[in-house]
């Protein structure tokens, strides 16, 4: 998953092994790393092709027609989009470790709180990239989101969202919770306070003990030096492999 | 269904009766529309209550606490919102007449057919109701978004996106089709051109013959008249109950 992100010019990789999905991502992007939470919990096979975002090869554009990331081609050759649709599929297609809870009224309500969190979403994107006017706002739309979050964990009283193991909720809001430390660097310094969200720090403690999430995940201060190379203008995809062997 | 709409002061309706789900509902709201058709196609036994969007009921709160519609209560009193999550509830809920592709693989790609058609519901949205600085691009958005269906119908070589019978793909994107006609008085005459949309003219014609679609289908002339007193500033929702008996 640390492959250098191919570019406007670069040649067209052959096609996965067999048995093998391929997901089109890039190393920084959160909404790649929820499919690479669920084909790692889940145990499915793939590889990774990452792709600059802000000089595309020519041909992406014949494999993901907008250009769009992340995009999964499957075996056979079709090739599906936006990271909701994706991790549904997923955990459709390849019953085992299953991430949504069978019950479909829970299932609702867990894809309920999935959109809900795209508002924190959409407020730690502006805070974090400088992209769109930040505004007092978007703090308190955090905080509220948070709280929301904080008080449906206390009242699941289980490990997580998904009871004894992560589920699809967990994965879903996962990506930008491995980015909430870095808030303080980039935001509003008191946003986190400890004991306003005591379950949802401890979930995060647990999320990072796990194995099949530690597989993607990244520590603060690279998540820190990628931002601070993206807000320059100059989006440093490769840094990881440069930066080691 | 033509219940009158309820507003700010009024009483808050009895629960509804066993063995039927409750939906929270605007008769002129497409969005509401499809949960309609999904209930109607999946045979679910339900009553509606209609909300007036423009004075909401204080109690409507306690109900949906954004007061979003459609709202759907299920009989243990669980609410659920957003229209796409409603409908692939009740589709996993009540198997009978089940309305996605039971392939993990064709269900995917209709979702994001359902996605993709968000284009042309903003574009028309914009034109229908004049919210929004309507452009030449918004005529082009729809022209693309009914090729591109065009085009998939065509490829499918089905009376209906979902086969023998309307599917999930189709009820999604009927509200907007039923009121596709309208265009002509609101919007550009040129746009919908018989030639250029022979698959998609046909399957509006069988769409409006079924009967599960005919429960809650409503006359051009009827939306014309909703959108003409929307546009004044005085939506007359209770339009249809006010005109007959």
């Amino acid at each position: 998953m640390n492959s250098p992100h191919l570019r406007k010019g670069s040649k067209k990789p052959p096609v996965a092994a067999k048995g093998k999905l391929r997901l089109y991502s890039n190393r920084f992007c959160p909404y790649s790393q929820r499919i690479m939470l669920v084909l790692d919990a889940k145990k499915i096979a793939y590889d990774v092709v990452n792709i600059n975002l802000y000089s595309k090869p020519d041909w992406y554009y014949d494999i993901s027609p907008l250009g769009k990331i992340p995009a999964l081609e499957l075996e056979q050759g079709d090739v599906l989009y936006e990271s909701l649709i994706i991790a549904d599929y997923l955990d459709e297609k390849y019953r085992a470790h299953h991430l949504h809870n069978p019950d479909p009224l829970q299932k609702a309500k867990d894809r309920l709180l999935i959109e809900e969190f795209n508002r924190v979403v959409n407020a730690m994107t502006k805070i974090l990239t400088s992209i769109g006017r930040v505004n007092l706002d978007d703090d308190q739309v955090i905080a509220n989101g948070l709280t929301n979050f904080e008080r449906e964990l206390h009242n699941r009283g289980t490990a997580y969202f998904g009871g004894t193991k992560p589920g699809m909720l967990d994965l879903m809001i996962w990506p930008w919770c491995e980015r909430a430390e870095i808030l303080k660097i980039f935001g509003n310094s008191n946003l986190l306070k400890k004991d306003k969200y005591r379950n949802l720090l401890e979930w995060c403690k647990r999320m990072t003990e796990e194995s099949t999430i530690k597989r993607s995940m990244m520590e603060s201060a690279t998540h820190i030096k990628y931002l601070q190379s993206y807000r320059a203008g100059r989006p440093d995809y490769d840094m990881i492999l440069n930066s080691s062997d």
